[in-house]
């Protein structure tokens, strides 16, 4: 295989990939250009600027991504009402993606050979970058540490950090034991105590959500109004995508809204237990779904929830630039013509409950039609027999033939 | 068409039925059987054999079928994570063809030539009643007075019980604005109020449940144990199935569970509001899904999933007894061989949280290569290199020629 | 129901509509609008002129819709690849929607009330006529003689033509017993001896296409171009659509291609039998396939396959203005942006071979990939190593837990 | 890894696998047991005993599998009507699982540790194979010497076996320059001119069947009758399974019938172009969804080719003893049970041509409902109207709703 020169790192300034720069520096003799993003994470971008550059790094991209990640990857999936094998909102799998895209952008600018990610061989997160790789650089060369070097416990990482002087003294996002991630749209945790799924997790690892039991004793109503599908405003107040996402965080967080405790399949094989907070999610998706109940057609809904496990599974299995999930999503965004108006929200200790919804443009609730009281000839009800009848008769047939047996 | 000598009517007791009752002896001159079952819609039957009696009935069949309601329906649908149009746990549609399968039994019994029932021409209930009939009794002579007499409002439904001196001085069920069905599974409330469906209805309506904030401010542990896919004891108690439903609803209507609001899509055609409890089966299904998440095998739960919806529209639908159901059920049912252990949850104001899972004999989950420990070389993460770039190499193709144009 | 004023009636000027008219005439009341559509039946239209002027006709439409019937309607089917039932091309089924909107055009043009088919009550076609008016026209009145009057044998029928004289001397389509229908893509035989399914059709029944016994013992080549998924061109010559099809038709029809005998499930619930002789349109659908085979990705391809049969279901059905239908469209037409290049077929007594395929502009068919020769590293047959183990790793989780019990 | 001591290699006596035998030798030092089957492939297996025996094998196993392979194999698929995108009937991949499964009965039965064969790296064989041994055992080492060995050319294998006293004298197969692959379903083609997919086969390619042009200008007629979906007799004569595929095979190689030549998408993710003759299987195919169209409710029936293309890729994949491929059988056998009667068909030049079909115990074709004629009130048409309306409901609310915009 030819040498690489120079390789684009997704880099969160953690220990990890911290040490992967260091790897890869030392193992390719290779430059190593650093690439992280504000996705939402809340995490200070600054101290990873100052680690790339003590490394030796010269090209430092640093950028915010929060309102790409929300308004081209978030609100597309959500229009979808996406969910992962009935529970999991797929907020690390929607994210990936992004970060790939970017990584393949750069190293086009910065004319580099390779790509490289701090992802392990057993989870979805390397097939997710790397599937996003190679559909959009398909002979870009990629570079996984975890699959290549022998760092393969954790003290062999800390030894390997310690000798080539790189800061261990502060653990990543305060010492958690778990392995986490985070973004605009969620944060997740797995491993350790969870590797058992047996087991409750402990309180003190939630870190967005205050827990339903501490949550307000007060309910609060919000109401959120579409466009097209998107959430285009919360109480009134018109958001873009990413203002959405925080604020509608902000409000689940603050009820105890979102949390999930699951054992889900991975794409490369086996079972895992991850736990996640999707405060914002959460209620937007409740709240979609509501909005949907009255402005779209009967069979467009039926066709979406038909086709929802398998863009979901799209998405979880990291073929967001796939041609397959490109089209499912032009037939998800053209039935969002139609989804304008606006929902109202109860949320109260980790409930998200709808209670009114309308739409003065499209809706489809015909009460004069639904009504059971007189409805002066809307409906005709003497129709329905007819109606019966007709979709019986197969039924029919094949129950006559079967007393004559 | 041909006279009607003897009609068997699913008889509630109540008003609208009693009127019915006469209708048929005056209008077709015929002698009325009355079926009445308690599939546990908590409601005295006793005054149901009186006031048949009184109206001149000579058969009345009064059975409790809440037992056969759990085993042969409730508990299959559940099987299948049947919910319809993403919220609506089914409640009402499960419970219409067994009773339409008794009338049809009884009909025979009696030598009834036809069959009735008092769902109105507007709604899914007429539907699931004769879809029923026809399957079962090709020829069964079907009468749906809602359809065919002229008491198409209240006013003229009472006049005509007052003129037959049909008792109307106690309103049904409490006097309830609503009109609501109820049974083991779940109660259900649509009409007045709810025809606007931007209002929140009164928390008045709620019949069965606290609401979340009248719940017990302390959650509540309880472990369900499956067995085949079906809950077969809870919290270490061997229960039949109507008695795991009553155990689940006594729980889920203490702590404030089960309570839904949406707006459906009826088989007829029309958007409807409806507002339903479904404490016990909330809790089921909850389970029942994390049950599964340790037990199938990843592509069979999601091939279910996929499959769903589509069931879900067919029991909705009124299509219990067709080919298509029973032919889903087979594969159902044959999937959930493996679906035994326990799960255990956390119920808390509302809230079903799922808190550890686990099989004795049927866990798939594997901590030994779910590990993000050193796992002794359970797992090949080199695999994945090879899994990922063949898994890109269509992409790849597509994405060489594309630059190339 | 209010009084009818004026009724659009699809017209085709043979027995059975001329009678409708009349009858429409008298027992409306009302004022006959006629509009007779040539979509490539192959009948002379001018009689239908003068029979309807004869009857009292004010206003009569007399239209050439062949191009937009196979731009419109034909093209977009045949990018779906649609089939219903394995078998059927729907021939029928895709005619019908066109004449219920020019209907609705030609009753708002004209200020009609009404509109009025000559579908009977048993079929198919009546729901695809009505659909499509009650899409198109909400409020519109709908009158089907068929299953209002009491001409309910042919007997009946001709004594109403001969009482209001009505010729009825020469019957329609040079006197064959069978229910016809003709169009650009098809013609339809259906009654009488068909409706044993055990006996096979008479050779005198097919109107179209030789036997393949009769075709010439010579095979013929023939060559598509396609553009979009669309056949632009055949042997080098650009064709509009309808030319397209006429030019395929004769082909066909000249080698005994597109053949086909059949029971059917009609949406009104019975099965009946049907033969069909589609020449060109099997030609097209095979031809669009090999197109497809080379110029679409592998996942898009499948999801195609997999949602043909329902929307083929709903074109049989009626549902070609439905929303549904339209959203899969959209899918379907997205999928077809890469569909270019050329297919070269075969046409030999009944087969329609194909022996070549390519495409200058969108082949993913990479010989340097696919071939069994040394590729130079194009392809690493190790990664399949890994590919296969990840792709196993479930089963044999699986396979492990079962040795252990 | 572990070394190997004795490894069970599908053996078919040719050149490869001779190669592959000597090199598992001396490359594992272990021994090897042969396995060569009759799976109907037309060649003899003495001469694979004989090699075997010279290259020092002492564990020889020859097996006739050709009944095991249709009865529990081919005619299981075939209730499917299983396709493979559109085209092709999966004769080489239903083949592969059988071969799996018995090598790992014999590994069991002689103790070895490991299987091999001779699929390259490239196919989808490979996968077939392997995805079978891991599913039926998990701890099995796998052996792919065509992704390890260095014989990367036709040059270097004939070297090797030079080398190694390994004849070459007679070119397998009769000098064929395609890579074929043989059994009771079907003979396939790949490689050499078929990788140009514009290039037309040449004729001396086809081994099985003759050309259209060249079959009996006489037609043949030929009855099939079913029971539970399975053919069980031809012209009368009750068959086993191996003998109605023998049967059917000789009939349709008469009469041309079965040629394919397809762009096809490989599991491993590129298009390759495969020439296939299934003569026997195409004649089943037609014969089988014939016996279906009068034996099958019509939801049945659809839900059966929704699911067909998933049930085909499975198999196609390699996929057939997943739980999946499974789940998918219990609901299409389940649907077999009314597939019982005959279906007659003309056999001419390449065609196949249904001219008959009935069943004395499960027609649901009922010739009174379906009658064009009067059917003395069997159907009630008026009902349509009723259909009609209620399926139109939900168009026309929304069409109001556009009106009113």
């Amino acid at each position: 295989m030819s040498r690489v020169r120079k390789v684009v790192l997704a880099y969160s300034g953690g220990l990890d990939t911290s040490v992967i720069l260091k790897w890869l520096q030392d193992t390719y003799g290779c430059e190593v250009v650093t690439f992280t993003a504000d996705i939402g994470q809340g995490e200070e971008l600054a101290p990873a600027r100052a680690k790339a550059k003590k490394l030796g790094v010269k090209e430092i991209y640093i950028e915010d991504l929060k309102e790409e990640f929300a308004r081209d990857f978030v609100f597309p999936m959500f229009r979808a009402n996406a969910v992962y094998e009935g529970e999991y909102l797929l907020g690390t799998s929607i994210a990936r993606p992004l970060i790939a895209k970017r990584q393949i952008e750069i190293a086009r600018k910065t004319r580099a050979d390779a790509v490289a990610h701090g992802a392990t061989g057993k989870g979805n997160d390397q097939v997710r970058f790397e599937l996003g790789y190679y559909a959009l650089a398909p002979d870009i060369r990629v570079i996984a540490p975890w699959r290549e070097w022998d760092l393969t416990s954790r003290e062999k990482l800390m030894a390997y950090a310690k000798k080539h002087g790189i800061p261990v003294e502060m653990r990543k996002k305060g010492g958690s034991p778990y392995s986490m991630d985070a973004n605009l749209l969620h944060i997740s945790y797995e491993g350790r105590m969870l590797e058992d799924p047996a087991k409750e997790p402990e309180e003190s690892m939630w870190r967005w959500t205050v827990s339903p039991e501490r949550a307000p004793n007060k309910p609060e109503y919000v109401k959120l109004e579409f466009r097209h599908g998107d959430c285009v405003a919360v109480n009134g107040r018109k958001l873009t995508p990413a203002q959405v996402l925080t604020t509608l965080n902000r409000l689940g967080a603050k009820h105890g809204i979102g949390r999930l405790d699951l054992v889900e399949n991975r794409y490369v094989g086996m079972k895992s237990r991850g736990c996640y907070e999707t405060p914002g999610g959460t209620i937007l998706l409740k709240a979609h779904r509501a909005m949907e109940s009255i402005t779209l057609d009967r069979e467009v809904a039926h066709i979406k929830d038909e086709l929802m496990p398998r863009y979901a599974s799209l998405i979880y299995n990291g073929y967001w630039f796939s041609p397959e999930r490109r089209l499912l999503q032009e037939l998800i965004d053209a039935s969002q013509a139609t989804v304008n108006g606006w929902v109202r929200l109860k949320l109260y200790k980790g409930n998200v409950i709808v209670v009114g919804r309308g739409s003065d443009t499209d809706s489809l609730f015909d009460p004069t039609i639904a009504t059971f009281e007189e409805d002066r000839g809307a409906y005709n009800q003497a129709d329905a027999a007819g109606f019966i009848r007709l979709n019986a008769l197969r039924m029919r047939i094949a129950a006559k033939l079967k007393s004559r047996r």
